[in-house]
C-alpha cells in the first residue's frame, strides 16, 4: 500500500550474510534508494558479551546456533524498528534467516501489518551451500547444512529463488523485476 | 521514564566510528542488555551507488562530507526505526556526528519525544583527533579537524567527556555510572 | 623438486581477491599446512598514502587500476620475499592478477628459479565476473571486464579452471587434484 | 648497512595489531615507501582449519595463546621471506608480539643477519591494555595481560616507546624520527 515496499527475504542456505553466494546485493540493483540490513548487522549491534553467552547467541562447533531471552527481546524490538523505517517511508530491504521456521516469519509478519511487503525464499541446494560455507572461510562448518531445512518450514513465499546454478546477481535483477 | 534508556551520543572529534578513540564501546560496560548502533552503519545500509552520488553521500579529498536529498530522506526514516527499537523496550546506544549541529540534534529530539535519554557530548582536541585519524589509516585526512568544531555548535548535552588525555574505556565508564 | 610446491595462480576474471567466486580457498581443501596470499594482502601491506599516488596504486572510476615507480620497486621485492618463503620449505598459494600479461608471469618465473609450481589459470565468462563485482560491493565497477582479457594474455598454464559454471569449492578440488 | 632499513617492533601490550592503541601506523610516518607486516597477517595468511588445531594455533578463553610444530614451521619460513623482502630492498615494518620473550627475538635475529635493524620495544601499562582491549571488542579478554610480561623478558631494543600515556601517532614519529 502506498507505494512503500519493504521486502524481507529470507536467505537459509548461506546463513543470511548478504554475499555473492545469494541475492544480499538486491539493493544495488533497485531503481529507487533503499536501506539492506540483514540478521549479522543485529548480531553486530549486541554487546560482545552476548555473542558468548546463554541468555545471547551462541555458535556450537557442529555449526548449531542456540539463542536466549535477552536476544529474542532485543531482536523483537529490533524487528519493530526496522519496520518502524518501513512505516517512516524508506524502502527496506531485510535478509533475515528463519531459524524457527514458520514462528520467525509470524513475528515479522505481525509487525509488518499494513505494510506492502515481498517474500522471497531463496535456496540453495545443501550441498553447494556447504561447499560455499568452505570457500567463505568465515563460518563455522555444518551450519549452512543445519540450517538448509528447518528455515523453510511452513514460510510462504511470494517468489523464490535459487542460487544453486543461478548467479546472485540474476536472482537480484529477478526480484527487482518482481518490485518493479 | 518507563526505566528505557536510549542515550544518543555524539562522536565528533573522531568522526562517529565506535572505536578505540572514543566511547563507542560503551555497551561493553552497561550490565544491561543493549543494541549499539551508529551513523556509519547507517552509511553502510545505504546501497554502493548511493556512497558516490550528490543525492547520497560524498567524501570530498579535503575530508568534507556532502550529504543530499535520499541520504536526509532515509536517515530521518533511520533515526524514527531506531528510535521504535527504544519504544519497543531495546535500550540503544546510538553514536552519531552532528554535522548539523544544533539542527542535528534537533530531529533526534524531535523523534525521541517520551523516550529517556542521556546526551553525551565526546570531545578531542582537534590536533589529537587529527593524529588518531592517522593512525587509524582508514579515514580522509582532514575530516577530524574539520568536525571538530561544528559537530558541537549549539548541541545541548546532560553529560561531556574527552578523550585527549583519558582512555575511552574509562569514558565508556563515567557514562555508564550515570546510567545506573 | 624436493617435495615443496608452490603454485602461484592467477584469478583474474574475479581481481584476484581470494573469495567464494574463484578457487581462493584452495587452501581449505589442501591436506598439508600451507600459506596462502594474494595481491589483495601486498596492497594493504603499502602505507596508506600509496595507495592514492602515481608512484604507488591509483583505482580509475573506470576500473582501470595504474601503477607507479615504487609499487613495482616494492612488488618485485614482495615476490623475492613470498619465493623466499618457498624456499625455506613453506607449502604456499598465491593468488595474483597478471594485469602484465605475460611479462606479468615472467617476473614470478625468475624469482620461482628451482622451485616447483604449479600454475593455475582461473577463467570466468566477464558478463558473470561483471556480476559477482557488482553482488560483492566493493569493487570498482568495470574492473572485472577491463582485466579479463588482459591478465591470461601470452600466459602459460599447468592447469585451467572455470568458474562461471563450476563452484570455486569444486574448483579449489580440481586444483588440489592435481597437487597430490 | 646499505641504506636499507628493516625495523621488526614488537607490540606486547596491545597484542601486535597494527592499531590505534599502539605505533603499528609508523609506516604513514615513515618518509620512504615501504611495507608494513604484522604477526597477525600471519595467522590470516593460515588455513582456517589451522586457526583452532593444536598443531596450528588455539586460543583459550582466558587469553592464553598456543602454537604447536606447524605453526612454528610455517611462521620460520613467513620470517626467512620478510627478510628476503629486506634483502631484495624494500624497507619492511613488522609487528611482532614475542610470545617467547628472548627466544622469539633470536629467532628474528638470526634471520636479520647483515641487515639494518632498529628494534623498538612498545609498551603499555597492563591495566591501559586490558582496558583498550575490551574497548576494541575483538580480543579474548585477558590476552594483554597474560602477554604484557613474557613478550619483553630478555629483548633487547634499541629505542622504546610507551603509549600508556602518548598517543600512538606520536610515538610512530620518535620511531621515525630516529630512522632518519
Amino acid at each position: 500500500m502506498s507505494g512503500r515496499r519493504s521486502p524481507p527475504s529470507s536467505q537459509p542456505g548461506t546463513t543470511s550474510k548478504p554475499g555473492p553466494s545469494g541475492p544480499g546485493q538486491v539493493d544495488a540493483v533497485l531503481p529507487d534508494p533503499c536501506l539492506a540490513f540483514g540478521v549479522d548487522e543485529f548480531v553486530d549491534a549486541l554487546p560482545a558479551k552476548m555473542r558468548e553467552s546463554d541468555e545471547g547467541i551462541t555458535f556450537a562447533t557442529d555449526g548449531g546456533v542456540s539463542v536466549g531471552a535477552d536476544f529474542m527481546a532485543l531482536q523483537a524490538a529490533w524487528v519493530e524498528g526496522i519496520v518502524g523505517m518501513a512505516r517512516a517511508g524508506a524502502r527496506i530491504v531485510v535478509d533475515d534467516v528463519f531459524l524457527g521456521g514458520a514462528a520467525s516469519q509470524q513475528r515479522w509478519w505481525k509487525a509488518l501489518a499494513g505494510i506492502d511487503v515481498l517474500w522471497v525464499g531463496v535456496r540453495c541446494e545443501p550441498a553447494v551451500a556447504a561447499g560455499r560455507e568452505i570457500a567463505r572461510g568465515d563460518r563455522t562448518h555444518g551450519m549452512a547444512e543445519l540450517q538448509a531445512d528447518v528455515v523453510h518450514q511452513g514460510v510462504v513465499y511470494d517468489l523464490k529463488v535459487d542460487t544453486t546454478h543461478t548467479e546472485s546477481l540474476d536472482c537480484a535483477l529477478i526480484i527487482a523485476a518482481r518490485l518493479s
